[in-house]
């Protein structure tokens, strides 16, 4: 039983934003992918839509710049062929500081041959604004 | 081919949001439904977890109290046998407001002989801060 594309992409992501290593997401995401998380993007840059490999890869790196996953719950899921779902907790940290974020977030990601070509999302961005707050307060990295 | 459990408890959602009308939701409802809108609770009373058909009954008719469904676009969509998730886009009036809102909402749903057991869902809260601070300061109904 071949293991479902979902795993694959979320493995390589958590790899590329804790890790910054980048093979692993490059090899799983299509040329022509649609990216888009939706929230505030005067507040957080690396937020909105972003069309092909290249400017998807580079959003990963602009997060990376900017936060660590902790941890992550999986809450919800729903997996189809070449579809899944789901709503996940995770805890963050964001980089020059020390106080923890938690936040939910709902996706939505479509596949083809194993590799993802659409990935609509869309994030608990109140707790994220608040942090943002204390972050412009505190003039540290996590706004560049 | 029987119509999936979404589409009655959305048509019967809308009835009782835009008419009032809670008939149709009341029999598309588990008695031990799970619900949860996840947000600020401190500023929208009507969001948050909400457990048994009674309670959801009741925050169903506090959001018939405050909004208007528009218009909504079904933007994603996954289902299975007795599951469903999408993301929506919805236009919503504030009862006492002429101003539009607009959020976007990914829910999860689950059904167990065609009724609604657990939905948790979450939204772009940020757009409806925003909307909350003018209601606010317009001293208008929408924080009944």
């Amino acid at each position: 039983m071949t293991e479902h594309s979902l795993w694959r992409f979320s493995r390589a992501l958590h790899r590329a934003i804790n890790e910054r290593q980048f093979e692993d997401i490059e090899a799983a995401i299509d040329e022509d992918v649609d990216w888009a998380i939706f929230g505030p993007i005067d507040m957080f840059p690396f937020l909105g839509a972003r069309r092909g490999k290249d400017a998807v890869l580079d959003v990963i790196r602009q997060i990376a710049d900017n936060v660590r996953v902790r941890r992550f719950d999986r809450e919800t899921i729903m997996l189809g062929v070449d579809q899944a779902a789901s709503m996940l907790r995770f805890s963050l940290t964001a980089l020059g500081q020390s106080k923890p974020i938690s936040l939910r977030v709902a996706h939505f990601a479509q596949f083809k041959s194993g590799r993802l070509t659409s990935i609509p999302a869309s994030a608990s961005w109140w707790i994220l604004s608040i942090w943002w707050s204390r972050c412009s307060a505190s003039r540290s990295i996590c706004r560049r």
